[in-house]
This record gives structure tokens, sequence and C-alpha cells, in this order.
């Protein structure tokens, strides 16, 4: 029995969540699945660095699991994927050491978020993107952004995953950058609380409309307010990119 | 009545093609239901560029239907895209010459291939992207593409839409390009035989993989035999892209 870590991607339109859940599938539950299947152990336990909600997506999600396997890490990738949906993918599997945990060892999340700005949908790009309107202002969002670098309490944008817990986070990276009707948001930090993307993504747009000066991001930060953010952006455009140890 | 010109964007993963069946979800009968919905007419003929296949995508497809309408071209659009589906929406629509008629007119469409070169899928292309593998040379692929260029007889990569129609078609644009692992193949005619598109790309893998020297493109071209085509890629990496008049 070795402990593995592999990098998971999946696209999340069909799923209730990362995690497991009495009914609904999960990305868990299908990766568990897979595992019990290749194993034939009655069950196995998958570990990730994060537990993204229902409909955000994955490039680079770390998992872990303990597995009896003898035929090499290259040829476990190949198993899984051969018992796993189109829409999930292992993306490369590793020996790991056998206290590797995925969420307490991880030092940095990698988040984006995607908008199509456009007044008329566009297919391609409905499952990734969330479809805003009216036009959004880059250059004002940007600067609303970089109030969010460096340690605070992002109280304001999200809660303790776990109840109670410090809601204390450092961000090291919040850009905006866009590609015709397509922006994109990039954000970093040491970890995220639960709804936080979404909810920064959200004012931002505020300030990107002209509805908040850019200063009201600083302030409402300040102020530690969960009700004073923004409503979070839809979950379709959030994307969990890497994860780095 | 008037006739109403429009660009329609979908993706074809969930729809048995382009043309209405007696069975089966087409973009032609989603979008004619539409249109009787928003018009009260009883049966609207929906006329397009191109009849792309099952499974394959458009971001440019024309389309043209004459409809008893008074509120202007750019609420039609909206009316219009409020009783479609997410995987497809009408772009623009613009008031059309009561003989425009969008295959007949057409004098270039423009294609699309995405391949994912790679060994293991990536959820987030399995819908648009082809994954194909081994690794393919795009060096060669795009020499092999040069061969297309100009008129021939296409014979050997498809057959005329109408049974017994010519085979001739002028390619002006066939070109590869890559960004990682993903392949694009960009080709323009001023029109396309039945599987023609898929074929090419199917044979050009043959010479990317080494399968088939360069010059063996040109053989097969100039061979007008159907059974010397490469088998045709795979419908989802296709998309119809623009049709110019």
């Amino acid at each position: 029995m070795g402990r593995y870590r592999a990098l998971l991607a999946y696209d999340g339109t069909d799923f209730c969540g990362y995690q497991r859940q009495a009914a609904g599938r999960s990305v868990q539950g299908e990766v568990e699945a897979a595992l019990g299947r290749i194993s034939h152990q009655p069950a196995v336990t998958v570990l990730a660095a994060g537990r993204t909600d229902s409909g955000v997506h994955a490039s680079g999600q770390v998992i872990a699991f303990d597995l009896d396997w003898v035929h090499g890490a290259e040829r476990l990738c190949a198993a899984i994927n051969a018992h796993l949906a189109l829409d999930v993918a292992v993306q490369k599997v590793e020996v790991a050491g056998a206290d590797f945990h995925p969420r307490f060892a991880a030092k940095l999340r990698r988040y984006e978020y995607q908008i199509y700005n456009a007044a008329v949908r566009l297919p391609r790009t409905a499952r990734s993107h969330w479809n805003a309107w009216p036009e959004l202002d880059v250059k004002l969002m940007g600067a609303g952004a970089n109030a969010l670098l460096g340690e605070h309490d992002f109280a304001t944008f999200g809660t303790a995953p776990e109840g109670g817990g410090s809601t204390v986070r450092t961000v090291t990276r919040a850009a905006w950058s866009s590609d015709g009707a397509v922006l994109l948001f990039e954000i970093a930090a040491d970890g995220f609380l639960y709804r936080m993307v979404r909810s920064i993504v959200g004012s931002l747009c505020q300030v990107g409309w002209g509805a908040w000066p850019v200063g009201e991001i600083e302030r409402r930060l300040a102020a530690c307010d969960r009700k004073l953010s923004g409503s979070a952006a839809p979950a379709h455009g959030l994307s969990l990119v890497a994860v780095e140890y």
C-alpha cells in the first residue's frame, strides 16, 4: 500500500461539487469509485487540496490516496482515466510521502475566473464563462483588485471553511486581463474562504460597471462585514488552476 | 413579412446535426420552433449556409428566414435567444433582400478543426477538440496541407452534397498552427464536399504521425479515389467559423 499524489482536471458543469455527497454526482465520488474498481479495495478515500463548489471547474486540483498498485504511476494514471467519464481526468500521478496531505501541505492556490462580456451569449463559452453585461471597465477592476493584495481579514468576501476559523488570508496576485470580449481574473493566495473568489469577482464587477467607486473595495474589505460584499459571481466562471507546495 | 439574415452559433455536442430530422434534436428544428413561438406563424423555414453534421459546432453559421416582425432586428435577436437553449444562440440579426439565400449566395466558407495532442485527455477540451495521440508533427502537416491549395477535384476527400454533383472546389487557405498541445487547422474554400474537412484532417494526421510521406497528400488528391482518404477525424473537433458573401 502506497500513497499517490495526482493532478486532477474536471468540467464542473455536471457535478454537484468536488465533495462526496449522499445523493448527486461528485468528483470525489467518481474518482473513489474508479480507484475501487481498479484496486478491489473495499473503500478508497481521496483527499483534495480544495473542495470546489457545484459548477466550479479545475485544471490543477491536487488529490492524494492510498492504493495497492504494483504497475507504476504512469499505468495507474491510464487505468484511473479508463474508469472515469469524459468530464473528469487525472493528468498525472506520482508517488507521494505517506503523510502527504494535499490540503494541509498546500502553500499557494491559484484560481481563474472567466467572463464573456457581451450582450449576446456565445454557446461555446456557456459552460466556462459568466456572460456578464453591460460592458465592464477592466482598468477600473484592476485598480480595485490591487486593494486585495497582501495579508488582510477577508471576512467581507467569505466565511471560514470550518466555522469559527480565521478569515485572514494573504493574496499574492489579483489581476484582470482581456482578450476581446473575454475577461480573465487571476487570483493567488495561501488559502481562500468559502465563496471568496466569486464574492470578489462580483464586487469588482460593481466597480467595472461604475456602480461603486474603485475605493469601495478597500473600504468594504476593511469593514470585515459579509453583508458589504457584492453578490457572488456564478460558479461556472471559476476554475482551480494550480496548487503549489 | 420580411426576410432576415442571422449569424448563428452553437455547440454541436447535443444536436443530431444542423438539419431538421423526423427524430432527434436539430439546430434547424430548435431555431424554427423559437421563430414559431415569437411570430405565431404556423411554420417558419430556416435556410442555412452549411448543413453541419452531428457533433459539428458553429460560431459563424449564416441563416435566413421570412418573418412578420415589427420591432426591429436587435429586439428580434434577443427574442429568438430567449426561446433557445444555452447551446445555441443568434449572434446578430439583419434585414436581408427578399431573395437572399445563405447557401447559394455564399462565396467562401471557413472551417476550423481543433486537436488536443496529448496522451492524457483534458476535460475542458472534450467537447471541442479531438484528443489525438501520439505526437503530431505540425510542420509536416502544414507541408501536406499546401498540396490542397487551389482548384482541384477533391473526390478523394469527400462526396458531392447532392448525388452526382461536381467534386471540384477551390481551397484558398489550409494552414496548421499550434499553441502547446492544441493544434488548429484553418481551411477556407468556395464550398466543401460532404466529410471533406474531416477526411483532410484525418489524412494530414497520417502525415503528422509519419505513417504517410508528405507527398502522399498530393498523390492521393490527384487519384480522385474516395478509398484513398485517411479515416475522417471525429466530428467534435470541427467548427464552421465564417461564411463570406
